[in-house]
């Protein structure tokens, strides 16, 4: 078999090294630049570059902010209920909870969840900052929006843990059936969880 | 709901602009690799920029190359048939057919296929060139590897009448059953086509 272009081929390795992007999928989107002015490589390329050097972590939130602000746009933000905080594991949470539009409250990033066998411990996350804010006093409830994972839910066990003596209010998101699920291909725990958790019609 | 920070952002609209990737992968993208090291992204970015500059079109097949090769390493090996050549629409065409190492001919690669709605004629493809060189007396079979779709089939006509007078043998891509599939999801043009060229066993 003859070899690619060593330039093309290493655009075809380093979409490969991204998740979810396979050998096939790589190859599409190399030739398909291939195919396209200049200008779109060109982008993406200015964007990548960015990336890094120009965003940095909120110092309250350590969501992602802009580089040389002070504190990112929703800490900042004075219509945002400060005795709210949603604790999350990764910035693209926030992401994800803000477009649900039902949120109103701030949030808490911890970097990642526990996790011993990957030697991840409380010191490896932002635990302490977040123990620090709620000591402040002025926050009343705590969601723990970690995932619904065996290690989301240890990380939110030992989080409880921590916060409980602190006098706040605890709460975990709701388990259940996926909105426009099927019940034929709810897993069992789910299923169980949607049951023990059934709420009045 | 908050805004990203806009190079989150402006990385997020880069990749969505690419083929086969929505908004969420596009995020989930932006998002890994903020979690990286700087590395990975500058590897991505740097492909990206070197891809247009360091390569260029074989001017015998028109497959991509390295820039400032007289030929590609393909047209180059002398080990290879040059009286079978196989027409494809793309340079992605060539290496999945490499990929099967089953071909030792040459390659022409069409840069498209022909297009009445989209305006694209002959004039628009290399079909000129493909003709001057079976013209030259050396291809004994050309192989029309065109898809097996509306535009790919009008094209390997085209094709066939401009060829023809030349005195060469043209031959296309059986048409059947994809191994490895199911009968009972194969539509119905490819099991009339896998009957009508059904062999003996």
């Amino acid at each position: 078999m003859a070899g690619l272009p060593a330039p093309l081929q290493a655009l075809i390795d380093a979409f490969e090294r991204l998740p979810g992007i396979g050998p096939k999928t790589a190859s599409r989107l190399a030739f398909y630049l291939l195919r396209q002015p200049e200008e779109v490589s060109r982008q993406l390329a200015d964007a990548l570059l960015a990336l890094k050097s120009a965003t940095t972590l909120c110092p309250i939130c350590f969501n992602i902010t802009l580089a040389g602000q002070e504190r990112c746009e929703i800490c900042a933000d004075p219509r945002r209920d400060e005795s709210l905080l949603c604790v999350v594991e990764e910035p693209l949470d926030v992401l994800v909870l803000e477009r649900t539009g039902a949120f109103g409250g701030r949030y808490h990033v911890l970097h990642g969840v526990l996790s011993p066998i990957e030697g991840i411990g409380p010191e490896q996350l932002k635990i302490r900052p977040l123990i620090d804010r709620v000591r402040e006093g002025k926050v009343r409830e705590v969601i723990v929006a970690t995932n619904p994972s065996m290690e989301g839910d240890a990380t939110a066990l030992y989080l409880r843990q921590q916060l409980l003596p602190l006098g706040v209010r605890i709460t975990r998101l709701a388990r259940g059936l996926p909105v426009g699920g099927d019940l034929e291909y709810a897993d069992q725990s789910t299923l169980l969880r949607a049951l023990v958790g059934r709420q009045e019609l």
